[in-house]
């Protein structure tokens, strides 16, 4: 009887829209040859604001992995601190109630872990169990609710804590020029979330039935980093773009195993919001009404991609339309290409 | 009835012993304050030897984190296909059989994730799932053994596949030149490791019982990174050799409540080499013979402290000779300050 309690956000203060990184594109690239098609590109992503660490001025001036690491342990243990205390409230436990803190985050590194920093910072239990992941991208947080899932099955007194934070402005390369690059920059960005499980059902929530991974053969290329001494770089390859038609068939089993239905007769859908594309994609391959992908749209629209805490945003988002017996389907989606997956019903 | 199935190692051609690093320090610091001492204490580590990747000759010309990074992936990913597949082998399963995959790698980065690059190599089914972890340096391979074993507790069907790949010479810094960088540089080094848990006891292996993390808090600087261009690097404060004493307690009563017996009454212990240090601390805090870390301490001298990998070492040397029905404790120590600590039985 696992629940899903309601997560918690945070949006750090510095904004950048649209018109802001076609500015910088236009001064660090002014001979670019993608520039126009950049430009063009940038204007259809739907993205309306991104919520940055640092104004973007400071941002092109980042130096190496060493100063952007600095910059995102400071960042990323406060964000991380801010939601976690607030989803701990949000599912009326007390900190010495939580078992296990599940941190994801692939925008910077930092050991000891996120996790051992927030055991510090909130004072949980020195018998909190962690799993620090940073290599799964955009799916991890999902992959974190599919884990927590698993370890609370069984566990009706467990709690689990998932905090994602992403600093996403911190993997800017100024003298990157591929056209992609001009993309990634204009649709990561940077923020916080975090959600308890609780494995028992005693607040209103997600209570979750399922979960399935699946992970795509010979699509490692879709989405990887480039590793520079700068850090990590985000590498977009165009065929991400077909990527769905490959998991779709998975979300539809998985729909009809889990739920007795198919994946466009689920009350709600909450879908990380990888870009504009990926969730036309879903509308399409899912044959999904319009309408369900809006939480995900105007999570992009507000926030940008900001990784893996834009799936506990899309949930954070559901819980005030939710209808008790409302059943939802949980997706996110990154490097592998790995998909997560998970079914739950609202009480 | 979970069971930790026979290891597979591997450890790379390249050798590297006390004389050869002492010759490294010499070139590239004469004039080092610190140098006397190093060597005294370098010589007092108790590693005869280490496997490398790469000739020290290479090691020493390395170049920023994108050079390494790429020498990270080529090893990395060939390393650990060779040891999983030998674990699977060991394990009586076909590769169809594994349900999840957690990789434990601190000294490299890639994404997609180790955990992904398994999924194709071995062509295991799409639906693994994945728990890639980076950030918990030397507790890593025991904490994977934790969270495999609260998976499979409950999941008599399920197996999981723990890989665990450390490549210490490529956080190897030639300017670095502290005490505790010279140790480090001795201390440190390269190797793989796989074992499979089974969630039934159809084969022979450790049957676990019961597992504890146990963070310590403020002791954060004992093991950190630091981070710079080149990656990561080690960092060990002097402080962490007071660390066992924090830990024993909670050993101590961890084997008491899980077998009802004392942690000197156990038929052997399965540690993780940190050091010759944290092995003496154990066996004092712990009022252990000291015989009973004999095989922690050949695993020592023969691969020097690989990290993640070591304890998985040292569980593979004790399967030759442990008996049925001896208890074992399984512990293992990395940043946070964190322990990992694991009882079962053999069968």
């Amino acid at each position: 009887m696992t629940t899903l309690c309601k997560p918690a956000t945070f949006y750090p203060e510095h904004l950048a829209n649209a018109d802001d990184i076609m500015t910088v594109i236009e001064i660090c690239h002014p001979d670019s040859p993608y520039k126009q098609r950049a430009f063009e590109m940038i204007q259809n992503t739907e993205v309306k604001n991104r919520h940055l660490i640092l104004p973007l001025t400071e941002v092109v001036k980042l130096g190496d992995f060493g100063a952007r690491a600095a910059r995102y342990k400071d960042a990323a243990i406060d964000m991380a601190e801010t939601v976690a205390r607030e989803a701990i409230d949000n599912a009326k436990l007390d900190k010495a109630e939580i078992d296990m803190v599940i941190a994801t985050s692939c925008t910077g590194f930092m050991m000891p872990s996120l996790t051992a920093h927030l055991i510090n910072r909130l004072d949980l239990p020195n018998e909190t169990k962690q799993i620090p992941i940073a290599q799964l991208g955009c799916v991890a947080g999902a992959s974190a609710i599919g884990r927590a899932f698993e370890y609370c099955q069984n566990r009706t007194n467990s709690n689990v804590l998932i905090v994602c934070v992403e600093t996403s402005s911190l993997c800017f390369h100024k003298e990157a020029n591929r056209l992609q690059d001009f993309i990634s920059d204009a649709l990561f960005a940077d923020g916080a979330a975090a959600v308890v499980m609780r494995g028992d059902s005693q607040v209103p929530g997600l209570k979750l039935i399922n979960n399935q991974s699946v992970t795509i053969k010979d699509t490692m290329p879709y989405i990887e980093y480039d590793i520079t001494h700068q850090g990590f770089k985000f590498s977009l390859d165009k065929e991400v773009m077909h990527s769905i038609p490959h998991v779709a068939p998975y979300l539809q089993s998985f729909c009809r195993r889990s739920l007795s239905r198919d994946a466009n007769q689920v009350d709600s859908t909450i879908f990380h919001t990888g870009g504009k594309r990926i969730l036309d994609e879903l509308v399409r391959c899912l044959s999904l009404e319009p309408e369900m992908v809006a939480r995900s749209r105007a999570c992009l629209a507000e926030t940008g991609n900001t990784s893996s805490v834009a799936v506990i945003d899309v949930l954070k988002r559901t819980f005030d339309s939710a209808r008790r017996g409302d059943a939802s389907l949980l997706a996110a989606f990154g490097p592998g290409f790995t998909s997560e997956m998970s079914v739950g019903v609202w009480h």
